[in-house]
């Protein structure tokens, strides 16, 4: 734990004149309607519109400058894009293997970073196979949250949240971050709670993804069976990271899901209150808060809005629908 | 000159724990497309979703904390907002006078505050006798910009500019900012060019209501006739303010006029690269930056997006328009 910490720490050092420090946002109209204090941090605003330029940046970074180098990752889009921007930062190739079904603009932002696409099919296998044949060929992998230098890069979202909430004198008492494989969550919550050792971790999944959960409570890693479906095209990885999963398991946080109404729900209040573009992984977490805001009446919640990347004809749908919450 | 940094720096100090220190944010891919390195000082993220916020809450916390205060207004919105903001916070009464065409949604989010809405026709004139009698019955009366609390309040956005850009070591080559009565303008470019001394400053109105521009040239103040029409509903002013024009005289800016053509592409483009949600009026300095970007290759410059109180309906039609930029 206090080695993570000091990655962390380094990490934030070596990136932190590339990265944006992303704010924490509130709004005090939607703080009274919900009866706590909810600050967003808002991670959609993120170079490459995520959080995944943090960690794809300290590992191609720590690897040391290589114009040479060639690397390789497969990702359904935010990843994509923030491996493809660690390796335009150090003049470096980038080849990523994507799903055919990833949003057109994360593709399209991929490619703006001068990163090679290769559209394969769904199947998570088929990027895995593919990506090993190129390191095979020398390339150097970026796995997209199973890798120490990965964890510690997301993990700045974490000590930032910890500078930012000190700074305004706060005390959060909850912490709310999406799960997935777990490099985001394993990474910024290890620092929110060494800043604050009583700030209860949630960790939040997509209704019928909750590998994490299934895996922290039966104390070992389970693969969830295909066949789900889910708005959350960022959060649909089938087993928790070996690493992330062990750290987690220091956290005890606790698990929550959402559904595809909720995160729809999620995305329309934060584009009205926050003015806030977020794409349906992103909004997850948000999501989950609010769907616990009465049982947290007088409560300080930090939520990690984790990335925005939406294609504008979902976008707007999503914000069509009716709604049911505030 | 320096008496107003001095009021600014005075302002800085007294809404800085309750105003939010709003992002620079930037994206390396469109910096690369454009070929200059773009800026985005997005106060759509402040509270009450503009900058607005800072000079009602400076103008309104100068007064000194009085419960029984009755605070009154005019405004299309965004100052509506501000002021109800501020009277929440010092627990004041407000009441806001808002034409029948502003937007839903800044109605609302002006109630949401607790203030007392009255509507009004479109008539800025009706507006103004009806603030008249609120003010003869004892009520203060919070000025949208023509008023040295008001302009030191916007003008906290070109100080935290100023540190923002230091920070990262950048020297501004230009300031984009959007003009209407000239608050934001007046403060933000004063408090910007004390720091960069040498930074153009460029003034951005909708086409139709250049009035800044027209009143500059002649050297007096000159009225806009009704007529025009724009999608930026901010930017309406027929006049610019007297304490803010004779500041702009001493700054000597550039001023450019966007279509509502413009102003959309800007919507969309901001959308699209930085996950913002952006009113038109918010996107007019931004949508002037794009059109001058071919003859200012290399420079680096600063843009206000001013805000993002944009009713759902609007903003998803302007995200569908077929676009002619980048």
């Amino acid at each position: 734990m206090d080695r993570l910490q000091e990655r962390i720490e380094e990490a934030a050092t070596l990136i932190r004149d590339i990265v944006l420090r992303t704010p924490l946002l509130e709004n005090d109209a939607l703080n009274d309607e919900l009866g706590l204090r909810v600050l967003v941090k808002a991670e959609c605003l993120q170079k490459t519109g995520s959080f995944k330029a943090r960690g794809a940046l300290n590992f191609v970074l720590r690897r040391g400058e290589a114009p040479d180098a060639h690397f390789v990752g497969f990702s359904s889009g935010n990843h994509a894009q923030g491996l493809a921007y660690a390796a335009h930062i150090v003049g470096a190739r980038a080849t990523v293997l994507m799903p055919a079904s990833a949003p057109a603009r994360k593709i399209a932002g991929t490619r703006a970073f001068g990163a090679k696409v290769e559209i394969l099919t769904d199947f998570f296998a088929d990027r895995a196979r593919r990506a090993a044949d190129f390191v095979a060929a020398g390339a150097i992998l970026v796995p997209p949250f199973d890798h120490e230098d990965i964890i510690a890069g997301q993990g700045t979202v974490g000590l930032e949240v910890a500078a930012q909430a000190a700074r305004r004198k706060l005390q959060p008492d909850a912490f709310f971050v999406p799960a997935s494989g777990g490099g985001l969550l394993a990474g910024s919550a290890s620092a929110v709670r060494h800043a604050f050792a009583r700030c209860r971790i949630v960790a939040v999944e997509p209704h019928g993804f909750d590998d994490f959960a299934r895996s922290h409570a039966a104390g070992r890693r389970l693969t969830i069976e295909a066949g789900a479906s889910t708005l959350c095209d960022g959060l649909m990885s089938p087993q928790p990271g070996e690493i992330p999963f062990e750290i987690v398991k220091t956290l005890s946080p606790d698990f929550d899901t959402v559904t595809d109404g909720q995160v729809t729900n999620a995305v329309r209040i934060l584009f009205e209150r926050f003015n806030l573009v977020v794409e349906p992984s992103g909004a997850a977490a948000f999501a989950s808060l609010l769907s616990q805001a009465n049982a947290m009446q007088g409560a300080t919640a930090v939520v990690v809005v984790s990335g925005g990347n939406v294609d504008q004809s979902l976008f707007t749908r999503l914000l069509s629908e009716p709604s049911s919450h505030i």
